[in-house]
């Protein structure tokens, strides 16, 4: 095994978008939104520990680069009961930041999980994916929705 | 927010075992088989990367607590082009090891889709979820289905 | 330099509690509390961040020795326009944990002036110090004032 | 809450000095001078805690960006029984390195307390604050006094 | 002690290459490579965690700088019954990488180490050295022999 | 790969010593003995990187299991130009410490290497080897001199 040498890589502008879904049941969901939560605001302990998160990508993703971030943001939006995590990270770098960006998304949403879980056990994690990405020799790539 | 306070709690043996699931095109799913990535063997740095995450949990999910871990195991199965990644942790704690056992199974999943991801972008990470718990006051809980 | 030695040392009840406060400008300070940040909630990612760091304190500070802490707190209250920090760790452990929430407290303070100091620049973050310890040979320590 | 985005910002040459103190009684002074202390020489073990602690600031403060540091350096001066623990950091980036200065400056503070801990519970920190930063948009600023 | 200020050094294309070296006993030999361990594959294990240890130099060597690195590799050969751990690593920074290629190689060893130890515990590392380095104000150095 | 599972195991007092040895030139090991050395006190440097990282070793040698650690030793010791560093490491666990000793005794080494090595690029760590442990169901083991 062993990391894609990227010495000859030119730096450029790279972005990349992730996202993480959870279906919760009406209640969970409910909590979360009233901040009536046992352990507290579940968004913003996800939000502290997705951005935290990304950055240690490096530490966790074997094969990675360390890479000087010039931004990571993760968001929340609502789908019904289910808790959209979205992540966007930026670099000026050799290589891309897809997995600084799915890292986050993972991180914060197993932290919604663990602010929820005594209230429900079952919840399920669905669809870590990448959204979109630019930059890099390959430019523009975005799921197929 | 705040961590759940364990101290009048006894240690006692629990277990957690969780599941990511990835799916893959065929060929993905082939290159793995065959260990025939750029990248090297995708199944062996995934199970590092995720007995190594599952024991940085307290580092990661915020209100977690440092736990003498007795064991951590990942493992792989295949389910057509479904590749099922399963951890398995115990401990002997006042506290479960629920989440040691996902951020295992997502660092795992994760790094498959790094070792990967040159072959087929759009892969997606699906249902990472708890399979069953044992110990603690509430003894036994397993996943509907 | 070496640790401690607590091999013949027996496991009991440890708790500690640090404070650290911050003086902040009257603008400042009720930027805080109505959350009106370019960077969000101050005391949300302190708290987050204050609990997190307490946990490296074995990474943090040479001689600590790792332990099993069963909860970490760090809550926030407003002395005019002090920001007093205080947290409250406790352990089933060897030794104390002191140092744990001294760290807990120090970098949650950092964090309040990482998210304000765009807003004041020459924030001061004064007496960092412990303020109650029980458990132990010693028994029960109270900061004089 | 997110990251400043500084994908836009030049790299440029940036500095700061951060300073923490500690009063102590006479007898903890004069037993860190003499390194008379049962767990050994505490200005070495701070130096060498603040130096990492400062290259640890993006896992510790949530907000920060990952940078190039280009040096880090952690001195010692006495004000007769206050002890002045002064950081310098550099960089060349895109942003400053103030958290970096401030974080090496309260760790080696703290190494220092527990390095001392044993023979005076009540030391306490002082004024951690920023002295002094260059580069950058907003150029030089200096703490009044 | 204080890092090397390198702020006004140039960035320029650098390599290192290091080796350890490990004296088995013809069996362990021989289990590591039929992957006949109990642990499972020793030199993928090894493989990973060096070149995750290589990534984390600047928190575990005092001195050293955050580098963005561009490659890092782990190689094994067997020389009879020595195995001999081969670490390349490559940077565009203002200072070397040797501490990344030799922390690589020490840690691959140890993991070798930790896999075989139930089958021989008198397992010696031998020579961990630096074997070649280029790029910088010094040039291409390389050991004698 | 799958960390040995310790959970049936039962707790008690377990000691590891560890050696590394550095092969110096008399004007090295004079510089390092007169602390001598441009970058400051390679020893007390080296013992502080040597006790932090045996603290570190579940976090880089993937199988280990995170431990209690009651006691890390960094010393050295001159046979000539060679520098001896010796770590001892206890706990009270179900599972043994060779591996933090080992890792103690290599990051101390390495240390060594990096604060010395303006004056001498070519130094060769020998020899890092498990001395002695005990406990556990093995009992005593020694190297064999």
């Amino acid at each position: 095994m062993s990391m894609v040498d990227v010495s000859t890589k030119k730096a450029s502008a790279r972005r990349a978008r992730a996202e993480a879904r959870l279906t919760l049941s009406r209640a969970a969901a409910a909590a979360i939104r009233k901040v009536d939560l046992k352990k507290g605001d579940a968004l913003a302990a996800a939000q502290i520990a997705g951005i935290l998160a990304a950055k240690q990508t490096p530490a966790l993703i074997p094969l990675t680069h360390p890479l000087p971030l010039s931004s990571v943001d993760v968001n929340f939006r609502w789908d019904r009961n289910v808790l959209v995590v979205q992540t966007d990270v930026q670099t000026n770098a050799a290589t891309g930041v897809e997995m600084e960006a799915l890292v986050g998304a993972a991180i914060a949403a197993l932290t919604i999980y663990d602010m929820v879980k005594s209230l429900e056990r079952g919840i399920r994690i669905e669809s870590i994916r990448l959204i979109e990405k630019t930059g890099g020799k390959s430019g523009v790539w975005k799921a197929s929705r």
